[in-house]
C-alpha cells in the first residue's frame, strides 16, 4: 500500500529517482463529516464540518506525513543516523521511519520533562533516547550543532522537506471533497503544520484542482499563544502539551497564511478546549488528542461571536478541521476528564439494572 | 471516506436497504512488507512476509470491523443502548461506534483487572461503565441476560454480526496482493478472528476473487491455550492480554478453520512474545500490541522447526500476519520492554557526543 511519496511524486520536487522510499502507508486518512459535532459547535446549517483523522496515521500523528519525507532524503544522502529534539510525536515518526529504514535515530529531550509515555514509541522502536538537563530550546540548538557537523541527519521541523510532506493532507482534502473547503480550522503551536496546509492548497489551486482557497483559521492555547499576542511566551502553558510552544519554528509562515488567505489566529482557554475534546469523543467517537481540541473549541467561538453570521443561507459551504493525532497518545488525560469514571456494583442482574434506569 | 460496509456491501447480507450504516472509516488499513522482520524470522527467501496493521483502524483495533456491523444493525432494529463485557478493545470500539450514532453504551467489566489505561476510550466516548465483582464470564453471562430481557442490543462477540464484518481484513488481503497468500497467521484469543478470516478467504475463494485460500496458522500464548491443549484454561496468564482467553467463543469455528485450510494452532511462551514484540517495532517500525506479536513469534518457532523447508525454492510464496491493535494501547508495556530506557547527559556537545560514540 502506498505512502503520501507514491501518490503526490510529482507535486513534491525533492523526491528523484535516486529516492529510496521509506514509507509505513502515512496518509490516506479519513475525512469524516461530523454532523452532531456541527449542532456542539453551533455552525449555521449550510455549513458542514468534516474532520481529517491524522490520528489514523502509522504512528498515530500527522507527523508521519513529513516523517517519510525527511528520512527518505536521508537515506538518499547516506545518513545512517537521524537525531531530533522532541518529547512528543516527531520522536515516534522519527524513531519509527529510522527503524522502517534500517538506521539508527537519536532523540534528545528536556531532563524532567521526560513523559514516559509519550517516550514509549521512541524507545520500543529502538532509538538513542538522552535527556539533557536544559529546556526544549537547549535540546535543539544542541541537535542543529551536531548535525552540523557529523554525518547525522536533521529530521527536526527546521528541516524543510518535513512541510513539503505534510502539504499532502490538503491534497487529500481538496481530492476528497472535490474542491478545497471554504474555511480551514487547525490546531497552531510550532505552525509548521498551518504553514504546510496553505501551501498545498495554494499549489492545488494554481495547479487547477480547487475554485478557491480556505480561509486558514489558527487556534492556539491561551498560556501559549505567541502569534496572537505578538511575542515570544518564555514560560508556555497549557494541557495541549503538542501545541506548548513559545516561540514557533513557522511562525512568519503562520501570519502568512492567516493573511494572505483572509483568515485569522485566536486563542482559546484549556477549559475551552477540554470542553471540545470531550465533545468530539462523545458526539462523533473520534478519540484525538487535546491540542487537537483547540480547533473545534475556536469554531464554537466564532459561531458565538457571529463570525459565520454573514454566509449565504442558500449556499452550501464546509469546514474541514485537522485533528493532529491520536487521543491514546495521551489515555490519562482521558481518565482526568471523565468525573463519573467507573461505578463499582455487585454481579446480580437486579444490581445492575438499577444503574441502567435511565435507559428506560 | 467510505468504510467496509459500503465497500463490501454485496458480501455482508445482513446489511439491507434499512440499514443505517454508522462507520467512522474503518478497514481500509495497510498491508506493509516486512523484509527485514522475515530475515529476524528466518524463512526461506522466496517467502514474502506483509503485515496486515490493524492498529490503525479508528479504536485502534481489528474490532472496529466488527462492530461497524453490530451497531449499525442496533440502530436499525430501534435499540438506543448498547452493552457488552470487556476489559479492552471492544468496550473501546462498542463506546465509539454508539456514540457515532447518538445512542448510549454500557460497559460490564470484572472488578480488581481493571486497567484504567485501557478504558480512557470507553470512558471518554461516554460509555458507562460498570465493574463488577465477579470474574469476565460472570459479566458476561449477566449481558447477555440483561440483553435478552431489556431493549439493549449485545454487542459481544456473540452477536454474530461482528465475524461477518472481521472478514473484510481477508477480502483486503486479496484485493491488495491479488490472490489469497499461501499462509496467514494470526492471533488466537477469543477464536472470532481467525474465524472471521478463514470465512472470508474462503467466500472470496468461492466467489473467484483468489485462486486458492491460505493455510491458516493460529498461535496461542502458553498460559491461554485451550484450543491447542484441548480442554478449557480456568486461570489464563499472558502479558498479551488481548488473547488472555481460557474458553473461546468461537471455539468450533477455529478448530475448523485450521482443519479445513491443512493449517495449524500452536501456543508460544511469553518470552517469545516479547522478543517479537520488540522485533517487529525495532526492524519495521511497526507499533502493534503484545498480543499481535505471538504470530510472529509462531512463525520464527515454525521456521526453525523446518515447517517451511519444502516450498519450492523457485516460487515466490507469501504469508500475511495479523496484527490486530496499535501498541499505543498498552504503552507501559514497551516501557517495561526496552530494559536500555533513557540516558541523562549533561547539556554540553562533547557530552553528548560520547553517547553518540557508536555512530562514527
Amino acid at each position: 500500500m502506498s505512502g503520501i511519496i507514491e501518490r503526490y511524486r510529482p507535486l513534491l520536487p525533492d523526491v528523484t529517482d535516486a529516492t529510496p522510499v521509506i514509507t509505513l502507508a502515512e496518509g490516506s486518512t479519513p475525512l469524516i463529516e461530523a454532523p452532531r459535532l456541527a449542532r456542539w459547535i453551533g455552525v449555521p446549517p449550510q455549513l458542514r464540518v468534516f474532520l481529517k483523522f491524522e490520528g489514523m496515521n502509522p504512528t498515530g500523528s500527522f507527523k508521519d506525513r513529513g516523517m517519510t519525507m525527511a528520512v527518505s532524503k536521508a537515506v538518499e544522502t547516506g545518513a545512517k543516523v537521524v537525531m531530533c529534539a522532541s518529547t512528543g510525536n516527531t520522536s515516534a515518526a522519527a524513531s519509527a521511519y529510522a527503524a522502517r529504514a534500517g538506521i539508527a535515530s537519536v532523540v534528545l529531550l528536556p531532563r524532567g520533562e521526560v513523559a514516559l509515555g509519550k517516550l514509549s514509541q521512541a524507545l520500543i522502536h529502538g532509538a538513542q533516547v538522552l535527556a539533557i538537563d536544559g529546556n526544549f530550546d537547549d535540546a535543539l540548538n544542541l541537535v542543529r550543532d551536531i548535525c552540523a557537523t557529523h554525518p547525522i541527519a536533521l529530521v527536526n521541523s527546521v528541516n524543510p522537506v518535513r512541510i513539503e510532506g505534510q502539504k499532502t493532507a490538503a491534497f487529500e482534502i481538496v481530492d476528497a471533497l472535490g474542491d478545497a473547503p471554504h474555511f480551514h480550522a487547525i490546531p497552531v503551536g510550532n505552525a509548521g503544520n498551518i504553514t504546510a496546509y496553505w501551501r498545498g492548497y495554494q499549489e492545488y489551486h494554481a495547479a487547477g484542482r480547487a475554485t478557491r482557497t480556505p480561509k486558514m483559521l489558527g487556534f492556539q492555547a491561551f498560556g501559549a499563544a505567541p502569534l496572537v499576542d505578538g511575542s515570544r511566551v518564555h514560560e508556555p502553558c497549557t494541557i495541549a502539551t503538542a501545541i506548548r510552544i513559545g516561540n514557533p519554528a513557522s511562525w512568519k509562515g503562520a501570519i502568512a497564511a492567516r493573511d494572505q488567505s483572509g483568515g485569522l489566529i485566536h486563542k482559546v482557554t484549556d477549559e475551552q478546549i477540554v470542553a471540545a475534546y470531550a465533545a468530539v469523543a462523545a458526539n462523533e467517537g473520534i478519540f484525538a488528542e487535546p491540542a487537537c481540541a483547540a480547533p473545534v473549541a475556536g469554531l464554537k467561538m466564532l459561531a458565538e461571536n457571529g463570525y459565520f453570521k454573514d454566509l449565504p443561507t442558500d449556499e452550501p459551504a464546509t469546514v474541514t478541521v485537522t485533528l493532529t493525532g491520536h487521543g491514546l497518545k495521551d489515555p490519562d488525560r482521558a481518565i482526568k476528564t471523565v468525573a463519573s469514571g467507573i461505578v463499582e456494583v455487585a454481579a446480580q442482574r437486579d444490581a445492575i439494572l438499577r444503574q441502567l434506569d435511565r435507559f428506560f
